[in-house]
């Protein structure tokens, strides 16, 4: 999906809400358990209740991997289930040297057909070049994580002052364009939105952290909104988590619908 | 598996060889081609080959994923078939939030009962401390790796002069001990690997980048052994495909031999 392609999908559903379908096993409603593939099943279920209020899907790798193959193939068809008006992510967090970061890649674009994949910063430009080469998909690079080892290494003032965090944002840019590199960055850092803003003015932000790690919908929006939008706020177990019971997708639903309704004032 | 077990391991075998499993579908030689499952039909010969020669074996899962649910079988039977004399290291370069890598770790240690994961440092102390929750199983964490990338921002210094990958050498010790916790160091920054040893005196290494990608056993060897070893070098692409043809194993063996006779001197 190209940028303008997302921008629309935005505008047309006045909503730049991400669901994270973080789906565990030992979360999912009772009622679902026995089927096939109950994390297929109950991705479905989030899936149908919440396309109405979201642009895109985060899949995050690991729940899926500790199911093994059956994860794998839990994986493989809901991206496919998954309406082509809407962006779906591969929460990865994958970087390698050049030929293993080339084979993540053919894993997640060529095979799954995601659009997006999340890729961490460490081992730098080799590993993640190779995501970049693949017209109409995106590569989202991890700037400032949500969580509290966030303050481990990626604050760490660089020799003329920047954070890594930054250095990682403004070097990233020589590899790819605003047409295909995001950064992560998370809603749980409202005090750097604006400067992470002010280095990457045009640059799409996925921002994880609203809702159960606490991060405000409004003050993030405000201080991260550009013409064209440019963020994708995602919610993963506020969401899908509403309810364990029956009512599990209504209840996800009522929560995303809520989370649409507060981004309504930006459209 | 302890340090101890790792220890008399590489004493019986006179060998710190891993061997790196980085098995490409368009690799593999065109007589294994037609099968159920030709990756780990690939692997079974290679392992049969090399197991007198080595004591460990490294799994970049890249190679497996890029073959979705069925490299993940791959990946498993792989696992399962390697004697339980042999250290199985899943090179996943993993890293995420605590309750998602709780997941991966849960896929990596509980599910495929590899003895060791790979992971990425960036995302910090609560990304990393997950998977040092499993008795008898290691994080080999990224410290300084292999590719050109590397010089992006893992020599970066920090205000008090040290380079990130230090920091995370250094600071990594405060989450993990010498019986969990190894760290990954290039081959190919030899000038480094002294240094690294002063600061991580007694930790494991794991050191990729001999052959293929140039680095020296001799060299690498000596600046990095201590008294209980220490140090495990992995060699991939050198060994598994030393042919294309029919002979590919008999090679294989060959080469990883050659390496481990290199080895003798240190025993």
């Amino acid at each position: 999906m190209t940028r303008s392609e997302l921008v629309e999908q935005i505008k047309a559903r006045k909503s730049f809400l991400c669901v994270g379908l973080d789906t565990d096993m030992s979360k999912i409603p009772a009622i679902l358990n026995g089927g096939d593939d109950p994390a297929f099943e109950f991705n479905k279920k989030i899936i149908d209740a919440t396309q109405d209020f979201c642009v895109a899907y985060k899949l995050n790798t690991a729940f899926y991997e500790a199911n093994a193959s059956a994860g794998w193939e839990s994986l493989k068809k809901t991206i496919e289930y998954i309406p082509a008006s809407h962006f779906v992510i591969a929460d990865a967090k994958r970087g390698d040297i050049g030929n293993t970061s080339t084979m993540y890649a053919n894993a997640f674009f060529e095979n799954l057909h995601a659009d997006a994949v999340t890729v961490a910063p460490y081992m730098g430009e080799d590993s993640v070049r190779p995501f970049l080469q693949f017209n109409g998909k995106w590569t989202i690079l991890l700037a400032l994580t949500s969580n509290e080892g966030s303050r481990d290494f990626q604050y760490f003032e660089i020799n003329d002052d920047l954070p890594l965090y930054k250095k990682v944002i403004l070097k990233s840019q020589d590899w790819g364009t605003t047409e295909n590199l995001m950064y992560v960055v998370g809603a749980t850092r409202i005090e750097q939105l604006t400067e992470i803003r002010h280095i990457a003015p045009e640059h799409f932000l996925l921002i994880p952290g609203v809702g159960a790690q606490g991060g405000s919908l409004k003050e993030v929006a405000e201080k991260t909104l550009i013409k064209d939008y440019g963020i994708l706020i995602n919610s993963s177990r506020e969401i899908i988590y509403a309810s364990s019971g029956e009512d599990f997708a209504e209840k996800a639903a009522e929560k995303a619908q809520a989370l649409q309704q507060e981004m309504l004032r930006y459209f």
